[in-house]
């Protein structure tokens, strides 16, 4: 006996604001699952992701949309949270160097949160839209760190105690930006609510320099398809 | 060549105010790391122990203290942060069940934020003085759980890709309470200064009925030492 009612099919899932997560939720719906859409505030200099992420929400029907609190401006140590420059795609970075845009830590932060929400709904399922092709090179977007993290999350909670199997999906994995993007123009992913850029305005628009927009744009491009981000 | 300097022998350690993660950062220091010491406020309904933390960082030499939040209240689920009542211990929970003060992914979510500042210091060494011997039965508490997370962290960083391998140490997981009193007595700690109790008051005094407070009586009783807690 519980005192807390299971919730079938629910499904936490993280929604930054940004292309990848919307299309990574319209892929959750499509696969029948009541989303509960789950935001981090970490004190990102982009908050304007923060509105576009209720955008997309809504928009995309998850069943709810929270946004949690965790201050990792506290501890800095990245352009998207203390006082450093984000850089100009061009000169972003070498191959195979960590840009100054890694937030360290943030998606094991982010996926505890999520995981934490998922244990108060019984919800067995979390997705997010991390991506190793085209991507920043960030550490915490490698297959081999969200399957780690799978096998973290059914030791940590309550699930895994009780032998039930909690899945960590990652959909967009080993998909092109291409492919994100015409996965979710396919499911009814409106792009033009997304914000994807690491130095957005207060009003969403783009600043089309930055890794982020750079590689948003490519995949407009490489999809043959018409980028209908806002730009400043 | 890197922007930041590293810090050698540097380590964070994870402070709540309690006696086992002062403990824990006595035997940090005497090991000779420079100790971060790390609390996390996540709305937990004991917050004199946060108070207590400040008092246990300095008391023990931290090189410095820092206070995260993270609003774990927005998620719920737990006796401690959510308007659920604290279990007296006598009646707190069955064997093998996992008690009404378990707070979802509470030490996935503080060690991924311990993470995170790790990588800001260039530190190698986290410390979390979870135990798995005299212990409330919470998951994220077990030997297996520790393993995961410290595989975890070394897929999830910058020191993992470049190579360097992070420790997560818990020197007290196989210890007893009376064993960690007694190690701390050694240590020159000084436990009236650590608050444990769930429903402990403003003013750090613990109700003497939880199972935070039962598990801590029962370290100075066995170790046959005075128990300097103050009561209310």
């Amino acid at each position: 006996m519980t005192l807390r009612s299971p919730t079938p099919c629910g499904a936490v899932v993280l929604v930054s604001g940004g292309m990848d997560s919307a299309v990574t939720l319209a892929i959750a719906r499509a696969r029948g699952f009541a989303c509960h859409a789950l935001s981090v505030d970490y004190g990102q200099r982009h908050r304007s992701e923060l509105a576009a992420a209720a955008r997309v929400a809504a928009m995309l029907g998850a069943v709810e949309h929270k946004t949690v609190t965790v201050d990792l401006r506290a501890i800095g140590g990245s352009a998207l949270t203390a006082d450093i420059a984000v850089p100009e795609h061009a000169r972003a970075h070498a191959v195979d160097e960590i840009p100054a845009t890694y937030v360290p830590a943030r998606n094991t932060i982010m996926l505890a949160i999520a995981l934490g929400w998922a244990e108060t709904l019984d919800a067995g399922d979390i997705f997010c839209g991390v991506n190793a092709v085209d991507y920043s090179g960030y550490p915490d977007c490698r297959p081999a760190f969200v399957e780690a993290f799978e096998r973290l999350a059914n030791l940590a909670t309550r699930a895994g105690v009780e032998g039930r199997h909690l899945r960590v999906h990652v959909p967009l994995i080993r998909m092109s930006k291409a492919d994100i993007v015409r996965e979710g123009l396919r499911l009814g992913v409106d792009f033009s609510q997304t914000v994807s850029c690491y130095r957005a305005d207060a009003e969403g628009r783009a600043c089309g320099r930055c890794d982020a927009c750079a590689l948003r744009a490519k995949g407009f491009v490489d999809a043959g398809v018409a980028d209908p981000t806002r730009y400043v």
